[in-house]
């Protein structure tokens, strides 16, 4: 593992092709495993910056809306070759501020660079613009129709907020950020503060694709932000168009509601709470109880219990099955070693959430060996008044400040349907088996749930029927309904959706992942009786990119006869 | 034309296949040429009503998604029929409740049938659905990759806010009751107090349709509001889950705001205030100033002002030709006799607007001999203090009490950039010509518009670099550009956009007119590694439907090998 030292990092912002360091107060990175300081020194950025880099990116919009596709795709591609430049490095990084282990950093930068290759591929093809024409019916009673042509264009500056959980995929050259360049919308992003060191060689890296590529100055910018302010600025200004972000619940609605109030009130594509409910059929317990508890417990611990789509619900009827399914869960969980969450301020707020659950009237925390010898002393550190720089207890414990077990509760369906609080998100590894009386109350307890990301079946020989009256109730509720898998596995492939009902998300018209994402940063817009040389590519006759096209209401890749 | 009686008239709520009428303050239609009361007594739904079309369009809302789309596009069909069989009296009673003529309430129900229509065979096609299919890859590494098949489902009843000055199309059976039913949403219409009767006339003729075609009670409801209070409680129900709003700004921004408010924020598609900008180029003045000046005027007058694409800026750079343009836009407006708008609420407005612009300075009236027979006692008979039943002055008007002339105002460039009322939407037949200094300004201008539905150039020979530049800054701010034409021809079809930015829309992705409105309804689900017999007709191997569809990333009619 390389070190690095304090000179190599900047720590302020990157606009435009400059760099920017006004704000006074500066703050170190966190070593996620130990709480200690890490080389570089960032600071916020002001008021003065974040005008400077939305203005900047509104400046360049013109200019990049009218970039060629295939050159905006010839961006993304080269915005990959620097990410696999700087690869040991993000992963080095990216170990110390995050606590994700090398493989999983490596991965996810795979993983980075892949989706930045699905849309540069998309915009290639160019298909995804929606193109339509009803040509002009000049003969038409009682009014000729005139030429019309319609096609999606970008909608502006879109403000990224990284989140903590995914460094490089949901972070500064993730999804957010693909899918807004490959739009033809200029990005600023906020960077994470759990993870800065990450997020500055990540900008610089797609700062010197767009240099190599000739991008506009201001296309992609990067400012950092731990106070709520900045983040609140970027959507308050009037050039940022479009929010993407990935976060909490609170802050995912404190940004909507921010743009909602503004005086002209721009979408928020905010990814937030999902339980993501795995719904126990009788047949699947029956035929695999202890199969799908291995499966479940595995999910529930994947990286610490850190992704949004973790199963936070079990839902299962009572009998000896799901008293095995329980037993395997408890005793796979016991057999998982604590782990280091990703940083102080989410670890906080799980054992906060575990000690309320602990605490809940009719919810029972299920024994296993690890969450056993940690139950006692949970928050003592933090007692202790001893706290390092991200504010996370330090002292006394036995790991790193920052490792927690994971955690199975247990409440009945009565419980569950009688306090919504049990519905929340707790984000982490503990998850809630719901045991219901009998199928009718699971049926409640389903039709009951918020919105998810997700939504799985576990189902058997037998659970046809029931399959088929839960169904309608899970596509109410959840982005993606998954059959006797996990929904932790998210591709990123066309056919993706991650999103859903709020509190899923704010817009469940949108997913965050896979090629579609690419549609929550644009609009519509018609031409009518525009000359050739005026009207884009796609809407000219000859149809020189090749385009599907509607035209007429049929879908043809032919050009028209020539005017 | 037949007269209709108090007996014929319900004048309450339409819930389910139920009538019910709880309210007890009545008030009357009124008649837009006389100000008199019309036959029926009207009153608003009461909290109870409202909760009670709410809840049973929720009831409905999974029998009815789950109504195959061809029996959808017989319900739509169904629709048309009984609309047109109710037609002479839609027309009679739209006369005396809107002011507008016959043949223009004729053609706008052929408008709305003809919609109906065409989202009835948009969803016996399927393609709209946007299909996706990722087959599994068992064999990739580092992870396999899931059977994924994704496609757009309806989001959930609908609240529809009819617009006054399309008692069919933008109403009770317009556009978006269209689509919403069209997607598989259950509607909730809250009806125009300015044309109650057509609303109850349209309302039944729908319920009709759902019975003769086997739709299920609450696919469709009809309540009354003349108090804000109905409308803002049809938007906070949590079984609402879309709005569609036509009218203005103030209104519209109310319900957006209310909802962005609610536990569960939810898609607000409200169109409002459009200035419809025309920016007449050096050319097209010198080639045509007199036909352009011409259509400019038939176009401000059209439907006596009350489109929301009406022309309510011509900006153009001074000189000869602007000169003779203005004269012959004068002389045009001047010719045209006062025409009744449609109810006094509107009239009201738009004097008072009319009013304002008068006075303000740097504003001049334009005079032509209709509008300065009328600009003396504009006020007068609101100074008089009688009012008809709907508010507005009946006394000592020569014409009848919602009658107004057209008007044409002009302010330099200078003037309209320094101030931004003069931006704001004047509903009614009246518009502004901006003339500017020089092509710098004109430019300057242009670029300091707000949202629009539409932009329009008219061009000549030799314009083409000023179109160059000035095309950019109007596609940013318009959902239609036209070219050499007049924003009011809404023509629907496939490649209409009828939205745009703030404040044309709150929702600028979207459009209210064309097929592609039924986007507004649906969110999309995807379902991983679902057995055939739970995956929708659209999403299976065989693709019974012969749906196009993306698989793998392709688009395909074909069906998959079994897996």
């Amino acid at each position: 593992m390389s070190t690095s030292t304090e000179r190599e990092w900047f720590g302020g912002q990157l606009i435009g092709m400059q760099r920017s360091r006004d704000g006074r107060e500066e703050y170190p990175a966190v070593d996620s495993k130990t709480g200690d300081a890490l080389p570089g020194r960032f600071v916020d950025a002001t008021p003065d910056e974040i005008d400077a880099a939305c203005t900047g990116a509104a400046g360049a919009f013109a200019a990049y809306a009218a970039v060629a596709p295939q050159r905006r795709a010839a961006f993304l591609r080269a915005i990959c070759r620097e990410l696999d430049a700087v690869g040991p490095r993000l992963t080095s990084r990216g170990q110390l501020e995050t606590g994700l282990p090398a493989g999983r950093l490596e991965g996810e930068r795979a993983r980075t660079t892949g989706q930045l290759k699905l849309f540069a591929t998309l915009i290639e093809e160019g298909s995804w613009v929606d193109a339509r024409i009803d040509p002009a019916l000049p003969e038409r009673a009682p009014l000729p129709r005139p030429d019309l042509r319609r096609m999606l264009i970008p909608l502006g500056p879109v403000a990224v907020f990284g989140a903590s959980n995914f460094p490089l995929a949901f972070s500064v050259p993730g999804g957010d950020t693909a899918s807004a360049l490959a739009a033809g919308c200029p990005v600023v992003v906020k960077a994470h503060p759990a993870h800065p060191g990450v997020s500055e060689l990540a900008a610089l890296a797609i700062l010197r694709a767009a240099k190599e590529t000739g991008m506009p100055e201001g296309v992609f910018n990067l400012v950092h932000g731990r106070s709520n302010e900045v983040g609140g600025a970027l959507v308050r200004h009037p050039d940022t168009q479009a929010v993407g972000f990935t976060g909490s619940l609170r802050a995912g609605r404190a940004l909507f509601d921010l743009a909602a109030a503004r005086p002209q009130p721009i979408p928020v594509y905010a990814e937030m709470g999902s339980v993501n409910p795995v719904v126990l059929l009788p047949g699947a317990l029956a035929e695999r109880a202890a199969d799908v508890a291995k499966s479940a417990a595995a999910a529930v611990t994947l990286g610490v219990g850190q992704f949004c789509t973790n199963p936070g619900l079990l839902i299962g009827v009572n009998g000896a099955e799901l008293e095995e399914f329980a037993g395997e869960v408890a005793a796979a969980l016991a057999s998982t070693p604590p782990a280091t969450m990703l940083y102080g301020g989410i670890c906080q707020a799980f054992r906060g959430g575990v000690e309320r659950l602990r605490g809940h009237e009719g919810v029972e925390l299920l024994e296993s060996p690890a969450a056993k010898s940690l139950s006692g002393p949970i928050d003592t550190p933090a007692d202790s008044g001893q706290r390092g720089p991200n504010g996370a207890p330090t002292a006394t414990a036995p790991n790193g400040p920052n490792d927690t077990p994971a955690y199975l509760f247990r409440a009945d369906g009565a419980t569950f349907l009688a306090n919504q609080e049990l519905q929340e998100e707790l984000f982490g590894p503990a998850t809630l088996l719901v045991a219901c009386r009998d199928e009718a109350e699971l049926r409640e307890v389903v039709g009951s749930l918020a919105g998810s990301l997700t939504a799985t079946l576990q189902t058997g020989d037998g659970d046809q029927e029931l399959v088929k009256g839960l169904l309608p109730l899970l596509e109410r509720r959840a982005g993606r309904v998954i059959f006797n898998g996990m929904p932790t596995g998210v591709d990123v492939g066309h056919a993706m959706n991650h999103g859903g009902p709020y509190p899923a998300t704010t817009d469940s018209r949108s997913t965050s992942v896979g090629s579609a994402a690419i549609h929550r940063f644009v609009r519509p817009v018609s031409y009518q009786e525009a000359p050739a040389e005026h009207l884009p590519e796609e809407l000219r006759d000859e149809n020189p990119r090749g385009v599907l096209r509607m035209v007429d209401g049929w879908y043809t890749r032919e050009g028209l006869r020539r005017r």
